[in-house]
């Protein structure tokens, strides 16, 4: 039985054991049943089954990941790492396809099976960071779906000439829009969105905002991008990345932000930042906000942390958000599976008869011990293949 | 040559590679040369050769470790989660000497070599939790150092007769008198403070409390706490575990308290948590205030979190404290390494000749990435007895 595997003695999302039977890539039957002759048969051992995790921001171009050990130097502030990251990216060699294929893998052995990556955009790489990200989503293509954010890092309009080469990016393959700051990198609000917006209607592609600004500024400059959703009609395509500015203290101030966001089904991204105001996951699943997670850069030039384990990530956001129960710890879960799922649009994402058979087992007795203690992925399936098993990948990188 | 073992091939704090020669337990000599016939030679492959690594705050007498997953359904008040475990102790038969034993085989495992843990003295366990650990010093007394602090978890004054099972938990051989939020639990923090100092007095011993209390209100305990400190000649003998009030936003509030801090020699103990706020690390390091951390509770009736892995918990202080260079990075790995040893005032502690061979081997190419990685430890050294080795402890747990 070609395209046909049994995997058996499993526990979806920690529940009742079952056997899950797997045709052409999606999940054709959760029941037990016989082994036919000759089909392919794992056993899961009574390991937890999840759905594949979902990497919903990173920067696939730029990690150093497996260079050796880089010292980090870069300044206090945001502009002084953006800098600092343009200067080092041809000093060290950074090459973004060599690059991006390890950190895939790396993904792939944690069992994440989607992932959003921005990819920096700017006057000095031009394009060389999306032509190798392009190239590493090709060849991995059987084992990880790679959605592609044009992400000018080093600002639109202070530097001419980048929204002719984010445009590029579009045509080259790129599937949304980044932005960055609209008050602190471009330093003209309007400018920025008016731009990010007006490429998101040209191709007719969704937006990624990193919003880094705090307080006030925050607040104002996600002011500017609700008025621009609703006037393009860009409800459910939108998403605000980092949004500290709904971590702020002032909770009536974020309440009313909370408000607007689930009206026009903005998404947001939280990496859990345990030095930032972060935004509250239980107020945002609360009014049914779409809520993802993502490591961010991964032992880049910003900073040396990162594992790209989204296991890992769910318990670093539920330590930021004081999550304690179990029912909250599966909230941290929720938003590195589901809520990733939701903010990229993945049809066929779940564990229900019919979905896509990108699956992970996880040994452990319960959800919230599959988060504290993420232990090395039993075995991963993307659309039913399987692409790592007891922790290392079947596929390698340069 | 007994009680002698040369470690060849290590990188003390990832300098320039060395032998090491251990006689006695101790550090004879740091550099390479021959080896002796018959010596004990263990081949250390260019690893990074640490001190110890030290776990100044942890409740060795309550972990639920290898009790199968117990949910987690306390309240979200800190008086919540006292009564909860009070509860749960006996209902979950939380037996304080094979839990003790159980978490002290994990930090081995991952390369503590010395334990500071608060033990609860109350009026439902009396001294049932103090005897545990006891027990469990005594049976692992060749594999680590535990200082044991009498812990009123449930409140010293508001619940008659712990005063009197304190005294008798000080004379079964606790080393340390115990305190906690003299406002927030006691009701009475005059009362609470000045038992706390009598019996530290009388006894002779140093004093830990755990001051959860935020803002103004830590402030105000903090004052108490240095009055009483100043007036018994107490300096240099009392450790402030969390001390939330120093990541108070309010930097001139915290300047005068770490002023007075650095004045009368009193040690910080901080876990990183992310979801308080919590003391500025490298601000307390520019006033050379002894700073230490712990892992706190692990996978306990308060929350499922904890691996006891130091080098996860320096990780975990990064990320908290925004570190990102590596000189940052390595201030992290400090406070669980030198930090925790002025803290408890070890004799001996280091790399130095002469030193205790308390001694840990990581695999990693900088001390910043042995903190990012915490890859599992090569070997383990207590007192130049291997105690574990490529992750595995050489003693068992009931």
């Amino acid at each position: 039985m070609p395209n046909t595997l049994l995997l058996k003695n499993v526990r979806p999302m920690a529940g009742e054991a079952t056997d899950v039977l797997i045709q052409d890539g999606r999940i054709a039957r959760l029941t037990s049943g016989q082994v036919a002759e000759g089909m392919a048969v794992e056993d899961g051992g009574g390991a937890i089954l999840l759905p594949g995790l979902v990497e919903a921001h990173t920067h696939l171009d730029k990690t150093l990941w497996g260079m050796g050990w880089v010292p980090n130097s870069a300044g206090p502030r945001l502009i002084d790492k953006i800098d600092n990251e343009r200067t080092l990216k041809g000093a060290l060699g950074i090459d973004p396809a060599r690059q991006s294929a390890r950190q895939v893998v790396q993904s792939l052995r944690k069992g994440t099976t989607q992932i959003r990556t921005h990819v920096d955009v700017d006057t000095v790489v031009g394009l060389s960071g999306m032509e190798g990200v392009l190239a590493t989503r090709e060849r991995y293509a059987d084992a990880m779906d790679i959605e592609i954010v044009a992400f000018p890092q080093s600002g639109m309009l202070v530097r001419q000439g980048t929204v002719e080469l984010l445009e590029e990016a579009m045509r080259l393959g790129a599937d949304v829009v980044g932005g960055l700051d609209p008050c602190g990198i471009d330093r003209d609000p309007k400018g920025h969105l008016d731009a990010v917006f007006a490429l998101a209607e040209k191709f007719g592609k969704p937006i990624d905002i990193h919003l880094h600004e705090q307080a006030l500024l925050g607040a104002f400059s996600m002011e500017l991008i609700f008025e621009r959703t609703r006037a393009l009609g860009m409800e459910g395509q939108v998403t605000i990345s980092h949004a500290f500015c709904l971590g702020d203290p002032d909770t009536a101030m974020v309440d009313a932000l909370l408000e607007e966001i689930a009206a026009l089904d903005i998404a947001i991204m939280t990496t859990g930042s345990a030095s930032r105001p972060v935004p509250p996951v239980a107020r945002l699943a609360r009014r049914g906000i779409r809520t993802c997670a993502g490591s961010d850069g991964i032992r880049d030039t910003w900073g040396p942390y990162g594992s790209a384990d989204m296991l890992e990530r769910a318990m670093l956001i539920g330590l930021r958000n004081n999550f304690r129960r179990d029912d909250e710890v599966e909230l941290g879960l929720a938003v590195c599976t589901t809520g990733g799922a939701a903010t990229m649009r993945t049809a066929g994402y779940g564990l229900a008869e019919g979905c896509n058979a990108d699956l992970v087992l996880v040994e452990a007795e319960t959800l919230a011990e599959a988060v504290v203690n993420h232990p090395e992925r039993k075995l991963v399936l993307k659309r039913g293949r399987v692409v790592a098993r007891d922790g290392e990948a079947l596929v390698t990188a340069p």
